[in-house]
């Protein structure tokens, strides 16, 4: 329970299956097909019960107004520009970029599993969501996943002042011979950039080195960062991530690219490599089992709660809040129940153990 | 001019065509074929003239002791382990890595051509020195190159106190409409590891947050930090990229993975991504343009020395370098020439201006 006082600020916990049934009421109510907010509902809630909350419900009420007022195409004909080998040029007719996003791996999962190996581009699509969703299913498909989106321009080019660089994040997935995959999804900056949105929601503070403000003068204001600039990773490391990322996505794509150049949207990369066409996948399940157990054997560091692999955190978190209900911020639920009933819905988000 | 005062910890300035001359001719001594070994010298002079002295001729002495020692095979015959649509698994046969390298992303261009997109995964390599040699090749041929290998086992887990993570390097590159290629090359570390052998070399300290000491303290030496750790870059996400691509080198080849866990010698990726496959080529190159002109419009930062994109930094050394000469660390040339007195050669490297 994290709370500043202020009404709102508070935590909620619901049940997944509540917060998906009305997330994806929304989304119909917004004009799409029902299965296909069925999906938007079990993404973003799959995001809320991996803890990664940045990802979560906390977008469905901007995605629905986005759906709303036209910007977001709610029946998108997603198409293919270009087919060659192992390759697909998809255009998302500026559809969600989950759904884009779940089209383009499906593709991608096909096209490795004819050709060993296989890139799917994606241009005028939208936002996606947490990418590790996307390179998941080439896990459970016996595939490494690779996925990437141009994202929101926060950073600035190294030696520079100004905000061109967007935050463009990465995941890579890979099946294991446990019940999870490892999954690292991260942004190019030092976080993502709506982990200040949700400080701000909660009323904390942010680390110095997350972000500068609008003047470039490091600040612990998660507003002020959100006005200001974001931080790369690791430095000019960070940044030529993030503009590496940006070629795989806009440019290769012909869609949108750097800083609001060539035209709207956003534009993605979901590749996939077929395990069996390198090593038998058993045998690769194998190793993977070996790598971890490795890593798991290293003394803790100081302070350490443990060694984890990415994703792990998140799949046991998963495991646990579908058991004891999501710790949401009060904040998103009473703005999802608002548009609900303003879209004309008797169905509310409600907490889990009232 | 760097220099401590000791005695060979001097710089002097070489021609490219000189070193070159003389690190292919240990080669050719070694044992390697006439045109193996003049690739070995184009190499690792490249990397040298791009300013990467940590992955060039620096290392010519102990690959050729390795070739001599039996370590590494002067005259590999790199197996097709498997082929299936636009897959390659090879085997290296304990060759130089570089010769590898370059056998691999030339499988990957013919591939990537033919299919749209590759992967060629490798085995039973061994050290191929700086990742965006092979990457610019694929750049070169109309392609969006990424490479990986695993490498020296260097980090802890993030959490842990254990030497198990190797700092896995990774390397994207994109042709441009300029005169050079975009081409990322970072290890997964915050520096190289053999950033600290340079420093050590020069008599320099390194800075606080590159490396532990053996007992886990922060350390300024870079002899204590080479017996020590090196920290990932941006702390956990470093040291989920470094598992990630040891999964795509090391788990995925059938090879070497992990801290010596599948066999000896080392495992890379070599993937090509056709461009003109998505989008036609001008137009890329022509969309690679505006993307620099707008990064490099950017307001400089206080004590900027302007706006670089990632490989432009190298590209420009480089030129300038085979004007003017490369500038090298004294020692290193020494060793050179020793090694060259030893293996019955009349070549010696000489400083350019004598």
């Amino acid at each position: 329970m994290s709370s500043t006082g202020t009404a709102g600020t508070g935590t909620i916990t619901v049940a997944a299956d509540n917060l998906r049934a009305v997330t994806a009421d929304l989304f119909e109510r917004a004009g799409m097909p029902a299965e296909d907010a069925a999906f938007m509902g079990e993404c973003l809630v799959d995001a809320d019960l991996r803890g990664v909350h940045s990802h979560g419900t906390r977008y469905a009420t901007s995605y629905v107004s986005a759906l709303r007022s036209g910007n977001w195409n709610p029946r998108p004909q997603i198409q293919t520009v270009r087919e060659r080998g192992a390759t697909v040029l998809l255009d998302g007719d500026a559809g969600a970029g989950h759904l884009i996003g779940r089209h383009a791996m499906r593709l991608a999962i096909d096209k490795a599993r004819e050709f060993g190996t296989s890139t799917v581009s994606v241009r005028n699509s939208t936002h996606c969501g947490a990418m590790a969703y996307y390179t998941q299913m080439a896990a459970d498909a016996g595939c490494i996943g690779f996925a990437a989106t141009n994202a929101g321009v926060r950073m600035a080019p190294w030696g520079g002042a100004d905000p061109l660089v967007a935050l463009n994040p990465l995941s890579w997935a890979a099946p294991t011979d446990r019940g999870w995959a490892v999954a690292l999804d991260m942004a190019t900056s030092v976080v993502a950039g709506n982990k200040l949105a949700v400080a701000r929601e909660r009323g904390e503070k942010i680390p110095l080195g997350w972000a500068l403000d609008e003047h470039g003068n490091p600040t612990d204001d998660p507003e002020a960062g959100m006005r200001g600039l974001l931080l790369p990773v690791g430095g000019a490391k960070g940044y030529g991530m993030a503009v590496c990322l940006d070629i795989l996505t806009g440019v290769l794509s012909g869609g949108r690219f750097g800083a609001g150049l060539g035209g709207p949207g956003a534009a993605q990369i979901y590749q996939a490599i077929d395990i069996d066409s390198f090593i038998p996948l058993d045998e690769f399940r194998g190793r993977m089992g070996q790598l971890i157990d490795q890593l798991k054997s290293s003394r803790l560091a100081p302070g350490s709660s443990g060694i984890f692999l990415p994703g792990e955190i998140e799949h046991t978190l998963k495991q646990q809040r579908l058991r004891e209900g999501i710790p949401m911020t009060a904040v998103v639920v009473e703005e999802i129940n608002q548009m609900a009933r303003e879209l004309g819905s008797s169905q509310q988000v409600t907490p889990y153990d009232a």
